[in-house]
């Protein structure tokens, strides 16, 4: 990305303490939003914090798919899990730190040490982490797993 | 909400540069993500800074409907947008300033200050505002709109 990126939400309420998130490229679907039953929202819906969190993790995550591609990194499995608090501060609340794990399967010794590299650029690129206040902590697992004959 | 609140989201590799969002709570479905297209991701489908908005906009939407809830107010449509851009700073990006334009719709003059006073509250008590660096800029359009007969 060598120019500015311009990105736009859309909410239309749809009844009581739900809504309706779309985007401006209509393609990319809706997602249904709700008040968190903890402000006498609904239960089993997505809440604003979740999509907080899912913006960190998945833009930390994303960074490091493209450096993966940059750097020719075949990993055999990705997943990680980001969580945080939301805690009072005076009459108002923030999110307090927010602890990331990242588990990569890797096939060698080798891609071993690029994926812990590439994890290490993504932390330092990725453009929600530093746009948000929380201290961000990511604690990496990086694991050889023998192919399955 | 008295106490300290927990948030907790996953994210799996799904293939090449996408990857599926979970919860804690799995009956809330799951949301695929990508790699934005400007950083050769895919296109149509949800990124990152899409999730960021969304985060934003859904906080400062719900924190409304509450006041809402609170003060018996009965608005008669509600949407809302929010736009921001990713610009460069050193060799990383962050979030610029975020533009977000409120329209709700009310039955009467005394609707519409309330309207006014409960948007005010949530611009004040949004958490995900107080947890970002980038400045939140709040366009309010309240209209009074005429019951259909």
């Amino acid at each position: 990305m060598d120019e500015e990126h311009t990105c736009e939400v859309y909410v239309e309420w749809k009844k009581k303490k739900k809504g309706i998130i779309s985007f401006l490229d209509d393609k990319k679907g809706e997602i249904e939003f709700s008040v968190p039953p903890e402000f006498m929202g609904h239960q089993h819906i997505v809440t604003p914090e979740d999509l907080f969190l899912s913006s960190l993790l998945t833009c930390l995550d994303a960074y490091f798919f493209n450096m993966a591609a940059r750097t020719r990194l075949k990993f055999t499995s990705f997943r990680s899990c980001a969580k945080s608090k939301i805690v009072p501060i005076g009459p108002d609340y923030i999110f307090s730190k927010i602890d990331i794990n990242v588990y990569i399967g890797v096939k060698d010794e080798r891609d071993a040490h690029k994926a812990e590299r590439a994890m290490n650029i993504a932390e330092k690129g990725c453009y929600v982490a530093n746009s948000i206040k929380p201290k961000v902590k990511v604690k990496k697992h990086i694991k050889i797993e023998k192919k399955e004959d």
